[in-house]
């Protein structure tokens, strides 16, 4: 990192923390130099990236104000109600018809689960392939299949120690993607019939794994900016026999909530009195905007009671395919469902990942990806603020590349999402993350996709859409 | 194929189909030299290989005769009796102990149910990755997760389409690995509760399946020549509400039999008579020791009742975990349960096997392999007549690198495994082939491993505790 990227950083991470307020002012530039021993031209550059970012504006001959982002015109959504129920799930009918509009590649991608694939080093991560393969032994290709490649397991614990987590190194287990780590865990901590406790909303994925295993869902109210509802998850686990818990504790999909330690370790006790599972499903957690990585709730966990599931999909190898978790006393059992499901992921994606992580340079690839991210959620931000009519909100999420907008009671997303597909334009409605159906004003858009003239056109067309109902 | 290699599996042929039968002259070499129109030499080196396969021994003085194989003291083993009734299906513990007994290097894994990676070609699947890595354009690595690679599926349908199976492309869902195929396949057409037609024995994956979806098998007798006994499937199938049923056409593990091409087509007439969707496993098709591949059931499929699944892990590239299902009227609700349960198999993976079955040669591989294994075969069934009890009986399976043996009746296998475990020799006992708990006296013995005076000794040491009983 540049001296200039190490600077803006750490004013970013003041704006953030809330220590520099909206329309406060930045420090000069020939006061900044001399406090912080930096050259003029270094502070420049680093205002210059700020402004790019979206996180401070030049007024005339008044230097430097923190930017109030679209924070002025477009509210932050309320949370949704609780109701104690459970609720049979069938969204997946709906889920597909989204994710069939994400086929044509003409489309502009607002409704996409992934960030563009061009964010990702893709070349430098085949050239990890071809030298892993050069050095894996063939009886790899065979050994390998039940415990996964040694050296990704070694890489993940030595990232899980750094960030915090000591695990036993047979706690991992490798999976096909976050998706079938998720799978396995409500496998091994479930039977049909069974209540679960979700976010609502919540992943699509997860409500549609409780629907293909027959089991019922409790939806918990999530904040838009401190996650679940702690007093109504309490409540439902004293009231109904909840079997387990999967919920995202940062940078929660669709809304973006990343709840603070405190609350993490609360819901942990919570889990741990009730003694019911929970499956934490982590995988943004390494796309956070700010200077440090959130802490997962497994990090408080002492009784192998998390179940804490991520990925390198969305970090850093879209499509191979490379998953895993970290499954605390269901490790043993998760890792013979994963035998029973698919046996292993595969041999060469793994050893090229961990290949990858000794030498090809994760960390500063991470750096990027969150900064481009970060840019671009604030175009995404300032073209809502421009077209979107009047009362609609918007999460402001401290990472990842989803935004999650409550439009006006008046409008229909599913409508939006038919009239949005037949213009080019597709996009995730509210009601495929909620086992209730809830959400018909929301929809979810994803800024992760290369940002430039398409979209802004296509905000402007969701925006006329949007007014018109 | 050189000359002579061609002119050995011709003879090969009329030895398997039974034109030349055991004891039977083959052609002196004068004689074929001048019927075929080819030099004695080419006729000496095929000779030579046909010796080296076990399939012809020279006699003094009188020239070259169809070996009898080890069928004079090691017999067929019996067809199992049927009994009419459906069981719970508890064998998984089992499984997993077997499993654990392979994960050591230094045994010897006639437990396992891979042939050694060296059989494989790895380096040349390298060189295609790179290459596919360097040709596949970024989007693909998200946009073909929900369909699989548009080469492999146009190679695949290829390869149906050659042998004599016309599929629509949709019809094909990319997985990874048979195992998922499976999986899914299963879930697609059965309720938990529901019965489910399976081989006795079948193999254990299967039981295992079962056992995870809670459903209960219909044990049908296999015949170790002619698979399964269709008039007990036919008696189950007209008593019973079977929702499915699950089998191995050809090469079925662990016994080895492959039916004929009537049976073939009666038993896809049985199921449609029924309505009852077959799940066709077919992951050995490509390890068939004669000139012609077998042909599935599939290719007699005209309602889309038969969902054909294989993969590449057999054959070609173990651990890159790419398999398949052509899955009949059946697809649609596959492939939505592919992307719940997993999203997609790696594409780096497929996109590297589209590039060999290209440019690499997979038919040369095919039928180095092929020669390997019947080679192979040979050196096991040899041992086995030297050093396992009379009485012993065991299959001749017509590929695959399987043998099944029944031992004397007061064998254990379940203590034989663990008395050879202890002396760091693995093989898969009966009761891990059966719901319930049958095949106590039998055994999988794997021979696709390398062999060498390891496996003699191997051998040599299990005839003296198959004695011992």
């Amino acid at each position: 990192m540049k001296r200039y990227e190490k600077f803006a950083e750490e004013i970013a991470e003041l704006i953030r923390t809330g220590v520099l307020a909206p329309n406060e002012k930045v420090p000069s530039v020939r006061h900044a130099s001399q406090t912080y021993g930096i050259s003029p031209s270094t502070v420049f550059q680093a205002y210059y990236l700020l402004e790019d970012r979206g996180l401070i504006q030049a007024r005339a001959r008044s230097g430097y104000f923190v930017r109030e982002h679209a924070k002025r015109s477009l509210k932050e959504p309320d949370i949704s109600s609780h109701e104690m129920a459970s609720t049979d799930v069938d969204v997946s009918e709906l889920v597909f018809s989204v994710l069939d509009s994400l086929r044509d590649p003409h489309t502009v991608h607002f409704g996409s689960a992934f960030p563009g694939p061009d964010l990702f080093p893709l070349d430098r991560l085949a050239k990890s392939m071809s030298q892993a393969l050069k050095a894996l032994p063939s009886h790899s290709f065979i050994a390998d299949q039940s415990a996964g490649n040694p050296d990704l397991r070694r890489q993940l614990a030595l990232r899980y120690m750094i960030s915090g987590v000591m695990l036993p190194s047979d706690e991992l287990v490798i999976t096909n993607g976050a998706m079938e780590a998720l799978n396995l865990c409500l496998q091994a901590v479930t039977q049909p019939g069974d209540l679960v406790a979700i976010e609502s909303p919540s992943f699509y994925a997860c409500l549609q794994a409780l629907e293909r295993l027959q089991l019922k869902a409790v939806e918990i109210p999530v904040h838009p900016r401190e996650g679940i509802d702690l007093d109504a998850l309490s409540e439902s686990m004293n009231r109904l026999p909840i079997k387990a818990c999967w919920l995202m504790s940062s940078l929660q999909n669709p809304i973006g909530a990343s709840m603070s330690e405190d609350k993490k370790e609360a819901l942990y006790h919570l889990c741990v009195r009730h003694q019911i599972p929970l499956i934490e499903d982590d995988v943004f957690a390494e796309l956070h905007f700010g200077q440090n990585p959130p802490k997962p709730i497994k990090s408080y966990d002492k009784e192998g009671l998390v179940m804490h599931c991520s990925s390198f999909s969305k970090s850093l190898a879209p499509g191979y395919r490379v998953g895993w978790v970290a499954g605390g006393r269901f490790s043993e059992w998760i890792s013979r469902l994963k035998l029973m499901n698919t046996i292993s992921p595969s041999i060469p994606a793994q050893a090229a990942i961990a290949d990858y992580l000794q030498h090809g340079g994760y960390d500063r690839h991470l750096r990027r990806l969150r900064y481009t991210l970060e840019t671009q959620q604030h175009a995404m931000l300032v073209a809502a603020e421009k077209h979107f009519p009047a009362g609609t909100r918007v999460t402001r999420p401290k990472g990842g590349y989803l935004l999650w907008f409550e439009f006006p009671e008046k409008v229909d997303s599913l409508q939006l999402f038919h009239s949005a597909r037949a213009q080019g334009i597709s996009l995730a409605p509210g009601p495929i993350f909620s086992a209730s159906h809830r959400f018909r004003n929301c929809a979810r858009l994803n800024y992760g996709q290369p940002w430039g003239p398409s979209s802004e056109d296509a905000m402007a067309l969701l925006g006329k859409m949007l007014c018109s109902f």
